[in-house]
């Protein structure tokens, strides 16, 4: 004690207790995160969620009848597990509306051919179209064919984009190939084309077409978008490789653009002494309109619902507030996510984490922290190691919704990467049912989302803000 | 030689003589079954074939544009092959032709359903028609329901069979349940049902329904009957669970009995001394008109195209005439079969095979041949048994023509059973693509079609006849 004054004692012996105390309190919330961990592993409350939500509701494409159905579903199911502060946000929006469409090959030979019509796509005229195929190998061909150099082969026709989907643990080979699907009629309409038909966008070899958003320029004439299934796309290519002159007929039908309203849901888990402050969960309450919307994204739904609720029934209440958002229309626009961003812009985010990539295995955990509270990623990580997630770094790409916030406020993320090896197989498809979820894969979810959720409220560090890219 | 005649000795010495000469040709017979045996695990051309067909031609239900392509391609196929006798037998018969046809459940909430019409299913109104759903757990519940006595369940509704199929290797699984398929009607007929929906009888999970030929009895009212997919199938189970009350709106148009004619495709290499009796090896060269009738039965016809090219080119002629015969119309009444036995009933047939089960490796030899041939039988077994094939008795079930032909005219058959754990995933569906074709299993198969054609060919015994059944 020698050389130092009564007051920079007791500042001292202050400053030691109150470290004791953190550390203290550090383990004791990583021992709460054992426990969530064991409970989760065991928790096979994500299933009967994303049963009753197909079951129930089916697709519910934003701004339909079902859409609101699957929200009345949502609040009553939050509220039935007994979370706080549950509501529907009004989301408006401009919704796309699916009509007949058939297609086949009118030349070398008659095949029926089929086919889904992408997001957003136009319609055709009533009668339909009959033209013949340019065949592009890939988008990258059809990119490489400079517009506006002398007549392009798809002048006239319509062009047919083969980009293959390379089947990856992280989904990277979907990132790469789903550019042909959003931009590829624009670069096909600014060579002069009709209409462009895709492979579709997908790890399969079934006889069923992937649909998706597909984006218009406004400078850019609007032509129909359509995808093919794979062996289709494939009987296509072989045609094509025999030197044939291949044609298509068609016809699509489609409304754009129609007004509707749809909700964000939320509920919450209010915390104790930073209860201003957000720890948010999600996934996508809205599907495509095709199959029932079982892995996309009944699954994140059942995933982020089941973790809140094993949160709630641990007996710790968190720090900061833990709150699920079911995001509205995450598959056609983003609008729920774009409209939570602006209702709650003033909120200090902790953490924003999406579960929307199927019900495979979490295998990564990535992070978009600031770099004082990597510590509190690499507990994280500490915890999950043991069930097969690995630390991967600070750079994450979180799922869609996610990564609007993240992009628009600079809010930090976390993803836990599942393993989409057969997710891409059935995604935007008639076969993504119930039958595709593997039960046995879920409450692994569950024990990481509610890790993550618990240690990012419970952490003495802030997690953000970054900066808004 | 003591005690022997001149003459005894004479024919001693030559019945010796012969015996000798007999065992040299059985000797050299097997040696060249081992030289096909080896050439055909090299051989590539069933697939090239199929290939072919299903990318020139397509679907081919019997009596359709397609299916008179499909008899030309075989023709041109055949010949180009340099198989003799080339040849399409006239085969008259009434087909069933498929129109639109949609289903949704309308209660308790509104599902779109992924149906199709099973072949000769009556119409609909052209209002379609929208009833409550009276369940059953699987056929033998229906027909456990007595019909006559008191008002059945069935009585006004849409009887729903929830009847699933077994996945099995040797395709038992569909044996089994296809009943509920093909009287599935009748029964709930017989009961005062509106319709029959039936879950497809299929392993699968896919969005995707299996067709498939059904029957009416004249006796009873002809309703409307489809097959659902395995996942709808599931909703309506899950729901039924549930304890709602089901209803079913559905369309479902067609034209019956539209006469038609298609032709029995035939080809052969000549036999040296027995030239007038034959050996056939057989397939069906019709498919359903979902898909590319790829496995079924495309995959059995490259198979034994591929096998008589492979006899011809390896240098020895057979006894007997090997007959390559690609029937008409397997799939909806077995026309092509009957319209073969009729035509050809006076020639002697030493053995009738058909390759109908799709592209697996053949893993089981089984035959219905006279006892006095057995040993024939045993040495082919013994040249496949190295190539996972097993001997399994005398009591084959052929495929779907050759039965036909063994039932009505008591030929012997042999069957070569194959692998059909997946072929009921795609069978009769959408999904019967090229890409479900392996095309590594398929050379095992045309070995093993030209040692038995080989074997029977050049036997010393006669297979038959039998007495037909």
């Amino acid at each position: 004690m020698k050389g130092l004054t009564r007051r920079q004692v007791a500042v001292w012996c202050g400053a030691l207790a109150a470290g004791a105390s953190a550390r203290a309190s550090v383990d004791a919330d990583s021992a709460h995160a054992l426990l969530l961990r064991t409970r989760g592993l065991a928790d096979t409350r994500a299933y009967e969620l994303v049963e009753s939500l197909v079951t129930e509701v089916g697709a519910r494409p934003a701004g339909s009848p079902n859409d609101a159905r699957a929200v009345a579903w949502a609040l009553a199911r939050l509220q039935g597990l007994g979370l706080s502060n549950v509501r529907a946000d009004p989301v408006a929006l401009r919704t796309w509306q699916r009509g007949p469409a058939h297609a086949r090959l009118s030349a070398p030979f008659i095949h029926p051919l089929v086919i889904t019509a992408l997001g957003n796509s136009v319609a055709t005229s009533p009668d339909g179209l009959d033209a013949e195929i340019a065949y592009y190998a890939d988008f990258d061909a059809l990119k490489g064919e400079a517009a506006g150099s002398g007549p392009s082969r798809a002048q006239g026709r319509i062009v047919f984009i083969d980009e293959k989907t390379e089947r990856t643990r992280d989904g990277g080979g979907y990132s790469r190939a789903m550019l042909a699907r959003v931009a590829g009629a624009v670069e096909a309409a600014r060579r002069g084309a009709l209409a462009v038909a895709i492979r579709s966008i997908g790890t399969d070899q079934d006889r069923i077409a992937h649909t998706g958003a597909m984006l218009y320029d406004a400078q850019v004439a609007r032509i129909p978008a359509l995808a093919v299934s794979v062996p289709d796309a494939n009987l296509i290519a072989r045609l094509h490789a025999r030197g044939h002159t291949l044609r298509m007929q068609f016809n699509l039908q489609a409304n754009s653009a129609v007004a509707a309203t749809s909700h964000n849901v939320i509920a919450e888990i209010p915390g104790t002494d930073i209860t201003d402050e957000v720890v948010l969960i999600g996934a996508h309450l809205d599907s495509w309109d095709l199959g029932q919307g079982a892995l996309d994204d009944g699954a994140g739904v059942g995933i982020v619902m089941a973790a809140a609720k094993l949160l709630l029934d641990a007996g710790r209440r968190p720090r900061r507030t833990v709150r699920v958002v079911l995001f509205a229309n995450e598959e056609n626009g983003f609008d729920g996510a774009i409209g939570y961003g602006e209702r709650y812009k003033h909120v200090v985010h902790q953490l924003v984490g999406e579960s929307d990539l199927g019900a495979g295995a979490v295998w990564r955990l990535r992070s978009r922290v600031r770099d004082e509270a990597l510590p509190v990623i690499r507990a994280m990580a500490e915890v999950l190691g043991p069930i097969g997630i690995a630390d991967a770094g600070n750079a994450a790409a979180p799922g869609p919704d996610a990564g609007v916030l993240l992009r628009r406020h600079g809010w930090p993320v976390v993803e836990l990467t599942q393993d989409a090896s057969n997710y891409f197989d059935v995604h935007h498809t008639d076969n993504d049912t119930l039958a595709k979820v593997d039960a046995t894969t879920l409450p692994q979810n569950v024990a990481a989302w509610a890790v993550v959720a618990w240690l990012a409220a419970q952490s003495q560090t802030a997690f953000g803000p970054l900066l808004p890219r």
